[in-house]
């Protein structure tokens, strides 16, 4: 059988297990030119949420019964195309499910001596470039600028502050949890970082942290934390909307500060984007993120969540920020 | 007598006549290398709101008891500088008095036959520039875009507008008054305008007037109308943000939604700017701007109140939208 976990219901506010539903069906059978593909792994992200509303935006909505999206890593058991043989392992995007038929263009074949599969969900994967795009396309970060990063021992926020460090910036992070704090400034050299949730004066930290103002602001969460960034920005600070985390539950914008005209006051800018827009540019960022990988400047941390009947959990855990760097589901093994 | 509008106290939001002081000194002497200004018309403009506050800034705060800062238009009537001649037409930053000594460098020979004087506070000046770098440097619009600005029947506001029609926009202004409405649409050519004082619903009504989205605003005001252009932006839109008047006037931050996770649904980015940064480019902006003006496709309105003991009620009026294009004062006759 082939479980599937498909919307149940609209999440008002906060998602709940209940929005969620497992269902089973028949495992399919592929078509000329398909493969059919048994999923290893599941990436559970952020932008999920906002497919669990039924609002315009930037993809189509999840319908109600449909099966949830997401990016996979899978074993190809069958195949009707000849540029894939049973045993391969893939990079699909074949969503929460034991299994799914794709086709040969759909899928990235994955070479698990050069890297453990799993990092094309991550540094070596959408991830890694929304990283790389969101931070040297739209900041160029020079060398000697202050880069601060919110959601910093996330999946994105590591990814990003690491290659601000590689870059030649000094880099500040903000994050959730004491032990995050310490995986930042002990394990991938961040310059500072701070526990948002124990240090109350945001703003005040952020001055003491960069005393010269912030030059780069690569932002994952929105809300608060971002509030006090922007009141230390630097003259020609440059933003770049990754996600905005804090707001995805709100079932209408919350309100917040008007702050932009800090924006003339520092001739900032801020500027959002996806990194789907960088598709023509992803082979370039994935050579580079690899050399930087190999040359072990590129660290990363998994949270691994067991059992595709456990995504939503991982899924809800991951927006309350238990994750340390990508979090994944297991769904079976090799 | 040399009459000196000084800022008498800090204003606590809008400010008030009270606010302001004249006072009396001597005719200053211009030393070595200097030259006597008197003055002929001030410019009033909103930045000056800000130079009120004793805040941290992008310039210094005017200090209590100094006389308020502004681009003048002045005739000079003792010069020790060879390069300016008694009844020269000069461009001056000289503030809020009816004389003042100041250094050649620090002034423009105008010449009356090329265009109206005053016109060098405006169109031809910091105005006109304001609207060509915020426009042309920060959004890059292309031809069929749409584009709307806000404040369109003030100074910065016809003029950007006007920039983007000669760079073949779709231009929709948005202002305060239906005799603003009226000279937007049926002067300047705007092919839609509304205003915002009778029209409750302003995001049906740029949805209304952009149906394919907007894909550059020119923000002078900020606020629920900032707001809801935001909401109508196009994919890839750009917002230049060169002044946010609706907000000069409160004591903290208003509070309104946030909105950042729209920036990363359109790719869009807002960026602020000073015109000043652009100092090493004026040159060329006034050559395209003068251009743009002989050939008839730049138009300027000016209000022009009388008296220097009137500027301080000047300055008000054009914070609450009095003005349609420059405010300015007129202090002496040649």
């Amino acid at each position: 059988m082939n479980r599937q976990i498909t919307l149940a219901a609209r999440p008002t506010g906060f998602p709940k297990e209940s929005d969620f539903r497992l269902i089973e069906s028949a495992i399919p059978t592929p078509g000329p030119g398909e493969v059919l593909v048994r999923t290893l792994y599941l990436s559970v992200d952020p932008y999920m949420r906002g497919r669990m509303n039924d609002a315009k935006s930037y993809a189509a909505p999840v319908q109600i019964g449909e099966v949830m999206v997401g990016g996979t890593i899978g074993l190809v058991e069958q195949s009707n195309d000849p540029n894939f043989r049973i045993g391969d392992i893939v990079a699909a995007n074949t969503g929460w499910q034991d299994y799914a038929v794709a086709k040969g263009k759909d899928l990235r074949r994955l070479d698990p001596n050069l890297a453990p599969v799993t990092t094309a969900l991550g540094v070596l994967g959408h991830i890694g470039l929304t990283a790389y795009f969101g931070l040297i396309d739209i900041c160029d970060p020079k060398p000697g600028e202050t880069v601060v990063v919110s959601g910093a021992a996330g999946a994105v926020g590591s990814a990003a502050g690491q290659i601000a460090k590689i870059l030649g910036c000094r880099v500040v992070g903000i994050a959730g949890t004491d032990a995050k704090i310490d995986y930042l400034v002990n394990e991938l050299g961040f310059e500072a970082a701070f526990n948002y949730k124990t240090i109350p004066d945001y703003r005040a930290k952020i001055r003491e942290f960069c005393p010269n103002g912030v030059d780069v602001y690569f932002d994952n969460v929105g809300g608060p934390i971002s509030d006090a960034v922007m009141f230390n920005l630097a003259v020609h600070a440059r933003v770049s909307v990754s996600g905005q985390i804090s707001q995805y539950n709100v079932e209408k914008p919350e309100m917040g500060p008007r702050l932009t005209s800090l924006l003339v006051v520092y001739r900032a800018k801020v500027q959002g984007f996806l990194v789907t827009d960088y598709a023509p540019h992803f082979g370039e960022g994935l050579r580079e993120l690899a050399a930087w990988f190999r040359e072990g400047k590129l660290k990363y941390e998994e949270t691994i969540e067991e059992g595709l009947e456990n995504a939503p959990r991982a899924f809800i855990g991951m927006l309350q920020g238990k994750n340390l760097g990508k979090q994944l589901v297991r769904v079976s093994g090799v």
